[in-house]
């Protein structure tokens, strides 16, 4: 593929030599450079798609990197990339070493703001929109560009109303494609398709009520129509609201088509865009659809059983308990807060709850696990999804923190299982009932067990399990972590160490632990969560109460952020992998 | 004073038992019962005096507890106490073994549901309401009664969103008195105005654009047209919002007049509504005048200094740096989410951002400091406000999990000055400009130095102070609880321990714990957080990852939640009270 326009443009001020009418052409080159890379190396493609012409434009109007440009979530943010700066690396998207998947601010002056988590870009752009306005800046634009589903979170809402009461210099262009990464839900939705389709006088309409001078909805891929649009909208002061239609997947039919497959479809024909087929015959299954499937079979008996999501339908795999019952199977949008409480109201009335939220979200319900969960000890089961590494994701979605964050709550049961047939048991014991919340956190990929849909068996609550009695070492281990450790005693000569597994990380076995005690000499605990606060310091801990003394040494993820690259080589940092642990053991 | 009509009422069967002609005396009696119990022990008052007409209203209209009535926030449910079988023990409201100054399940089955912060009840009442449709029970109501403040928080906005495409059954009552504990803020508060000052068609509404149905807004203060309204309602299926127009205080003049100061005026005389004067010279400042004190003082000089609280003005005295720079102090709402990446977008612009947040609330931003201000290591100076213990609000409110949430964190410095010197020193270093976000913990109420207004001197990021140096324990303890530690070792006779200040509880002084580990045969630790991942298990973990084995042992706040009491009695139950850390020592 030969790119003729886009080949001269590394920067922004090189997309501004061009007159309006060659702007076309470099969208169809930016659209054609994104499929090709992606369609190689994977990534998310069709929000970038969606908005190729949204980012032109606002390039070519907008003086970036002085004016501010926040691009919500950062999905979206491709066409951004390859435009300021980052054509050439490109192709090493989401590798180590190479560029985020995101904006992030220690990668380009352009990336205004780091992101990742959605409906951050209204209050980060009203910040630095009042940070100007003190320093006497009255012309500097500061502009968050939000898709419809971040629209809806309540983080969002938040920004918009304090903006409302501000002169603050700020542009807010909602990227309407009716879609996050499922399609989007909610209230508001049903209100912006009633706007688009003209069932709603603009002038009266949610936005405008909050103060913003509204403009819309224009065609997001009408390129001139954007730029004379943007042109006016820089020449207003205080807050401004710009509603843009955009298609997601735009250009490449088949992820037009089918827009969540074509969210980040893997590696696909560029021409066509056909996937391609990949052979996961005799592969173990995600622990994603093994969370599902289980759902399903456990609310075919059990009547009670309620799933809920945020805005997660497709990646946590709910999808099949909302085709199977879809009353009884909710998707709340990006809405974790009230996905919480609302799981908690539901408790109150004898319902079982499975609250399915990433373990990087549910930090955006912490007080509510805290206060609406915990202190009333409502018995709500929390599926934690993609707990541990994330890999190309990166530094923003990692679900390292939950162990610590959690286990300083009162009345919470903390587990995490081993193995698919752990997960599949966990979740039949929490619904025959418990006395408290629990949280079952599980990581993201694939399992350890082609034949893991077993009968169902009870788990008593707080157990450990001992996997391997030698020598005058124990390892402790919590989590799918512990397979880790199995294969790396397995393949050293001198495979001389006790294995506990612990799929109770609240409450701990304390009887295994007093006779870990009693029989050995040193304890080394693994995790795949934060060392401080984590497994391995609630272990600690628990000698530590009972005034008794032994060698502890921990193993998880040490106190820094860790940046995108593959689950292993994000293991290899922290020195959880396989192979270092191997070494560690053979020292 | 004599009530003859809320004599025989203990439940709301009895209210019911009454016409509707009776229900104003009722009205006057229980807001008179009210007056006359906060007037003597203290309390919230001026919330539940604007609702007296709503509660009788609600109770009389609605079969509570079969419908399920939910108070957001609770300040106002006084009078729901008291007409739901807890007039006799009212007395002993926020009393330690009395009664929940808010809604708890555990107290009353007419507390459908526990609450204390901000935003939870449509979330909570969706839940239910949902949960009642599963369970074919259609008649069933379930109410939630928000504030105008309440009501602009996020959170509320995302169970709006929700309920507005459901058919639950769900009634949202809209308190409007235009007041939080401070006057409410916000685009949604300028709407809400003029609807009620009628220039707004309420046909258009916000609400109504979210798929309710609208009515009002209505006189809250007049019996039979709430009555009438909310029996119209009663019949009406899906999700309803009523909007009521209250004032805060209603009955008490000086409460309707003063809104601000009898939220929760403390003693009072119950005729006239006069505040006793309180003799507080002499006495050592609050910690939340030493804040807002020195941030003036400090602003003054740092002109690129910026407060930002969240709804929390006079609570935090904020309000101290908004009276002198009202441009540079900015009053959120409850908005902690927007409030802590707002604070990170300022950052970014290269202001200094003092975001002062009560440690419990600082729960409700947690993902945004992880993800926006931590992960971008952004210098944000976060004052959490109210941390440890917090008295007669009890344990929806206690500021205890803050070290363990925050310490797990990279790049974050968490402090916890001793005295009201150490905090303005800190407050001080702080807009020096440091590398890192910064938490800076103090507790509720007053400090230890009544001449504290000493010039600033910088604080060494991460230096611990030897506070007494003898035999062969050492005591650690952070924050203002390591008074209590020389309180209790000056007051025993065998006073044969060194204690240590660390003033930092992230980074640690590694160079004083390896002094320690030398010199010291045993270590205690203290602090007023949770036990789990709190400052002890900080220390502990420094010891383990350096491979160094020492006793040690760790108080603080135990694994379970603390209840309303006295702080000093919620300090006994931790066993970190004065005199229980001289019996410690002692033995």
């Amino acid at each position: 593929m030969q790119s003729k326009l886009l080949d001269k443009i590394n920067f922004p001020s090189e997309l501004r030599q061009l007159g309006i009418n060659q702007l076309p052409q470099v969208a169809q080159e930016l659209r054609d450079f994104i499929i090709d890379i992606v369609s190689q190396k994977g990534g998310h493609l069709g929000a970038s798609l969606g908005v190729v012409e949204l980012t032109i434009a606002l390039h070519y109007v907008f003086n970036t990197p002085e004016d501010l440009l926040i691009w919500d979530v950062g999905h979206q943010a491709y066409g951004h990339k390859i435009l300021t700066g980052r054509k050439d690396i490109f192709h090493k998207n989401r590798e180590q070493d190479g560029i985020s998947g995101f904006p992030k601010r220690s990668e380009s002056e352009y990336d205004a703001f780091g992101v990742g988590h959605s409906s951050t870009s209204i209050s980060a752009a009203l910040g630095m929109a009042i940070a100007s306005k003190l320093k006497g800046d009255f012309d500097k634009q500061h502009i968050a560009v939000i898709g419809d589903a971040s629209l809806a979170s309540g983080m969002a809402f938040e920004g918009l109303n304090h903006a409302g009461v501000t002169d603050a210099n700020l542009l807010v262009i909602l990227n309407d494609n009716a879609i996050g990464i499922d399609p989007s839900v909610g209230a508001l939705k049903d209100y912006l398709t009633a706007v688009k389709e003209g069932k709603n006088p603009r002038a009266n309409n949610i936005i405008k009520s909050l103060n913003f001078d509204y403009s819309g909805p224009i065609d997001g891929h009408d390129l001139p129509k954007l730029i004379s649009e943007l042109e006016r909208l820089k020449n207003i002061k205080g807050p401004k609201f710009l509603h843009v239609i955009t298609t997601k997947g735009k250009g490449l039919q088949l992820a037009e088509e089918d827009q969540v497959k074509y969210h980040a479809p893997g590696k696909f024909e560029a021409k066509t865009g056909k996937i391609y087929p990949s052979n996961q015959e005799n592969l173990p299954p995600k622990y994603q659809d093994v969370f599902g499937h289980t759902l399903v079979e456990l609310a075919e008996k059990n009547l009670k059983i309620i799933g809920i999501t945020p805005a997660m339908p497709t990646g946590s795999s709910m999808k099949f308990m909302m085709e199977k019952f879809p009353d009884r199977a909710l998707d709340v949008g990006i809405a974790e807060q009230h996905a919480v409480t609302l799981a908690a109201g539901m408790a109150t009335q004898g319902m079982t709850v499975f609250c399915n939220i990433y373990s990087t979200f549910l930090q955006r319900a912490y007080d509510q696990v805290i206060h609406d969960v915990a202190l009333q000890n409502l018995p709500v089961i929390f599926c934690l999804d993609r707990a541990g590494f994330v890999g190309e994701d990166g530094a923003t979605h990692h679900g390292v923190f939950d162990i610590a964050y959690l286990s300083c709550i009162p009345n919470i049961i903390i587990s995490a299982p081993i193995n698919e047939i752990e997960l599949r048991n966990l979740m039949y014991t929490a619904q025959l009932g418990l006395e408290h919340p629990i949280a079952i956190r599980y990581p993201r990929g694939r399992g350890e067990i082609v034949n893991w849909q077993q009968p169902f068996e009870a788990i008593e609550i707080g157990k450990a399990i001992c996997l391997q009695k030698r020598g005058t070492k124990a390892i402790l281990s919590t989590g799918t972590i512990g397979n880790n450790v199995t294969k790396a005693l397995n393949s050293i000569s001198n495979n001389n160490f006790s294995h506990y597994h612990f799929p109770f990380i609240k409450p701990l076995d304390e009887v295994v632990l007093l006779d870990i005690f009693n029989e050995y000499e040193e304890i080394i605990t693994i995790e795949d969560g934060t060392i401080i606060g984590g497994f391995g310091s609630l272990v600690a801990n628990f000698y530590e109460q009972k005034g008794l003394v032994i060698k502890i040494s921990k193993l998880g993820i040490p106190d820094f952020f860790i940046e995108q690259a593959t689950v292993n080589e994000q293991q290899q940092i922290a020195g959880i992998d396989v192979i270092t642990l191997q070494k560690f053991f053979s020292e």
